[in-house]
């Protein structure tokens, strides 16, 4: 297993200058509100590839009360062939701000795509809590997130197909007439389409038989069974080799409506997820939140199975106040995924008592004394 | 002070047959998850106008493991000229399912605009813990629930724009050459929807002073401000007697592609609200969640002031799953509106000891064990 031992962030956020050392397992940062705890949490996800879980803009991760103009993160990554030195900064580019990752000094791509493939960020934030009536696009992220989690390639073809649609876009404003040009952008945009239609449906059936082979396991009550509801999918009654004629067809016939809207009306980018509890016959968007909750830590603990069964990735899981709607149920499972597996885990919340049911072994952290 | 006596429900959602007394003042549900906590909640704001706080489908409502199709809730109203019987429960319209109020046995539209006016239901729900990040009709709706809880009229407002903006929409698709109709019904909209930016603008006035007021009492060192962001009031330089011709000419020219998207481009269903903390010259979409549920529960204290001091209306309010991301600060507001105040109120959570921050006088209900 692989895990961060420490962090040290410098002007970032609302700290100036912090230095944590971690446990390899379960580690709790508690304290008031707006002391900081998620702001830790998201400078863990900034070591992966992305802008971290809040998705915010790099220049919103700059200490806005200090004068400089640079953030930086830096962590020692324990794996067995020896430590791993990384950090992650921003750097101006033209006008805008990127983010940078050094692993063991070098930038190199090689280099960073052996440090993503050894680890997997896996978080949990409040407002997934609500994921089955909250929008689809939410739900969209969240599959597209744990696609990327056991296959880094992913997030490329996602940006790669937004690219093309907002390349579209451009065309059929500007170069309306230039119909060979948009003809292989169409095309370009439906065979990443299709690639992501069907990594989708792939980790779909992955996912629901872990969710199956854990209700036999561990009689958890919840036979939760994933869909995905999409308008082309449907009409090609999921046979994804229809998928490609009629993909370019709808595509094709949606120019002047995309024309006015930017975008495009068919693709995966419109689809959703629907979850059914298959024990009880009904849409999981019917479930109360705190049910919703379980199903969500359901899919964490499924996917961590599969990520270190089949995939030799090590899961570390981000819990951002895991402790409100914790019944005795949800309480299980948490400690489930936390004892049971042996993954590192960071879990936050507003009082150190709320963790009272997690074993003495656990680091606490008091924010408020930072 | 007005408030719900008791509560029956019949055939409602989880339960088959329930009867609770309430406490004129704090009421704590504790449960398990799925236990029908928030159930309860939602089956005292169905005694309100509308579809209660989930805006679910009234089919929805009846406990779907039954076999009948009816559901209905009573209440014994305390009122000081004498109680006030209510019940709430589904009709059959030709095929589909609506709700009826009796009050007093009558119902007469006088006797429920009686009842209407002697109380109103403010709600938190989990999800407006994150209210500055989410959606601007989350936040559009926000507010509009807060103008409609001091002006009942203003529902009926907000649904007669919506009404004929759908109107519009038909006759954009269908009858595309009657200008006639199209013009007198874009006027419709135009009055209707500059009533309603009135409403607003004149609402966020009140509450920006009432807030004011709070800090200068309280001290609870948040100086928060409301503002209403809108494409049309921005161009107009925020001067209501520009925005007639302006809205007119706007949408006139929008009806091409408004005919393709259904719906209209500008208006007030489009504004969003904005929130700063001008002590900390921030806005309050880079405050933390626990922060962000701050100030949603100041402006909720705030409104309450309003209700109670100026228009003698009580407020009843429902707290579900407040006692996340609870720290000193948003604990000690919370007490504030409970006890300080003269209100009904009835607060969620899976644990007891949640609320242990709450005196002896506190009603409480072991929803497990009903």
């Amino acid at each position: 297993m692989n895990y961060f031992k420490n962090i040290k962030l410098e002007n970032y956020r609302n700290f100036n200058n912090l230095e944590l050392d971690f446990d390899q397992n379960c580690n709790v940062f508690f304290g008031n509100n707006g002391s900081g705890k998620t702001n830790i949490l998201e400078s863990i996800s900034l070591f992966e590839r992305g802008r971290g879980f809040r998705q915010d803009k790099i220049n919103n991760l700059i200490n806005f009360e200090s004068k400089k103009d640079n953030f930086r993160i830096y962590s020692n990554f324990f794996h067995k062939h020896g430590d791993i030195i990384v950090s992650v900064f921003n750097e101006r580019k033209k006008i805008s701000l990127t983010k940078k990752i050094i692993v063991n000094g070098s930038s190199s791509k090689d280099s960073k795509e052996h440090f993503e493939s050894l680890f997997s960020i896996i978080y949990f934030l409040p407002e997934m809590e609500r994921l089955f009536v909250s929008s689809p696009s939410a739900r969209r992220n969240f599959l597209d997130r744990l696609i990327f989690n056991s296959n880094k390639r992913y997030l490329k073809i996602v940006n790669d197909y937004k690219k093309n649609i907002t390349e579209r876009s451009r065309i059929l404003k500007d170069y309306n007439s230039e119909i060979e040009w948009l003809n292989n952008i169409e095309k370009k945009i439906v065979e990443l389409g299709i690639i992501i239609y069907k990594e989708r449906l792939t980790y779909i059936e992955e996912i629901n038989l872990a969710l199956k082979r854990l209700d036999i396991a561990k009689k958890f009550n919840y036979k939760i069974n994933i869909n995905l509801d999409d308008l082309l999918l449907n009409q090609c009654k999921n046979d994804t080799n229809v998928l490609f004629e009629e993909y370019i067809k709808t595509i094709k016939a949606s120019r002047e409506i995309d024309k006015l809207l930017g975008g495009s009306k068919v693709g995966p980018h419109k689809s959703d997820i629907v979850g059914y509890d298959i024990g009880k016959n009904i849409n999981i968007n019917q479930f109360s939140t705190g049910q919703q909750k379980t199903v969500v830590l359901l899919i964490i603990l499924a996917q961590c199975t599969m990520l270190i069964s089949e995939q030799k990735i090590s899961p570390i899981i981000l819990f951002d106040e895991v402790c409100s709607h914790l019944d005795n149920n949800n309480r299980e499972l948490l400690l489930h995924i936390i004892k049971t597996l042996d993954v590192q885990t960071f879990l936050t919340g507003t009082e150190k008592s709320f963790f009272s049911f997690l074993s003495t072994k656990t680091l606490y952290c008091n924010i408020n004394e930072l």
